[in-house]
């Protein structure tokens, strides 16, 4: 999806980040994070910082939402439960709409690591007036 | 305060993030975040992007925490409420303690860019136990 | 007021609850629940419920923006923090006001039992399209 | 469960409520609240108020988790939702638990009411020290 793709890689923030869609369903997408040294919080043992998980978080909840309403549908609201420490290796996002609405859509993000839930977030996206 | 210090600029993240302490109080403390072109979500205007807001209120909200129980305090969980876009420039953020608790604490965090108040967010951090 | 008034009664849920206005600020509301033993969770030593306790930040969050708007602003999204247990007596409720939005607005609000601090909640708030 | 029998009826504001289990599984409780003029927001057309939602996700977030560790799992933070007005008949709550933790766990919650989801709330409660 051109349209999603472009939403994927146009801020400068996710050039750095590199966030990568590799999912597209009726009601959500996955997107994944390939690990790098900087997006660390501690090495040895490695983890990811909570940051990169909120953005990542941020990042999936709005595709899946701009992805069903074809249209940029900026952030309003984020929460956020770290379950556990999220080992570094490829992170894994799942986002899922819950609610598509005339001004504001919801979506629940659960978040991997090595095959693990880490992470789990709910995020409010606004749509755009004309 | 070194303890704080160091918090704030071993985790690699941070080192890229480069987030600065500006002051610490009794109850909390405030950090700034200096704008680099990586940290947008758009340019023309310039806005920050919303998972730096993220990030940055997680180290300022673990650093008032770290600050009064001289330990570090891992976030347990993580909320934000975007209220404008947030123009580029210095970011701002002053994190108060709301409870110090024997297991978990809160902090309440203020986010300003421009002198305005762009978002607000809450965590909670853990004690570690010995 | 009288439009925050009848806000305020007509419930049939507020007639069991009896939420009563103490204070009308620029930006905010202070609303008391007085005791009654079935908003208790336990007794000896009697403490509130945490559903009261939701229920009274969701009507003070809730009277903070309709005083403001002067209309009804129904909630969006509510987020709590139990700092304490909360002590019977009254329950002091003070809401105020972090952003007044075209379609969404936010409040803050404390909640005192017997002059402590027990709890801390957030919400969003809609404005009603005409 | 006779643990979670008195849990659901000792306290009094749940003798006023009247929250039942229509189902306990490996992972989660399913509560309902049948309908009472009392736990109305607006009559005509009929929708639960909002504070009964929160109070109801409390006890079904609380259950699972109560169930899950066989002892009392005092509520830490909620955050919820509100998807829709949830029109009266019976409230049907699903509380499903995302983490067991050693000092926190979590459970997400739907909520439903003439069999549309309404809400969707998320706790975390704790584990008591012996």
């Amino acid at each position: 999806m051109a349209f999603l793709e472009s939403e994927m890689t146009e801020p400068p923030f996710h050039r750095w980040l590199r966030p990568r869609i590799i999912d597209i369903r009726q009601d959500g997408v996955t997107i994944c994070i390939p690990f790098r040294p900087e997006l660390a919080h501690s090495e040895n043992p490695g983890f990811f910082h909570g940051g990169i998980l909120m953005s990542a978080a941020d990042i999936a909840g709005h595709a899946a939402i701009a992805a069903a309403q074809l249209d940029k549908a900026p952030t309003v609201s984020l929460s956020i439960e770290f379950l556990r420490p999220a080992p570094v290796g490829e992170l894994i996002l799942n986002a899922n709409v819950r609610k598509m609405g005339q001004t504001l859509s919801r979506a629940d993000i659960e978040i991997l690591a090595q095959e693990k839930l880490v992470a789990i977030a709910r995020g409010s996206f606004a749509r755009l007036k004309v």
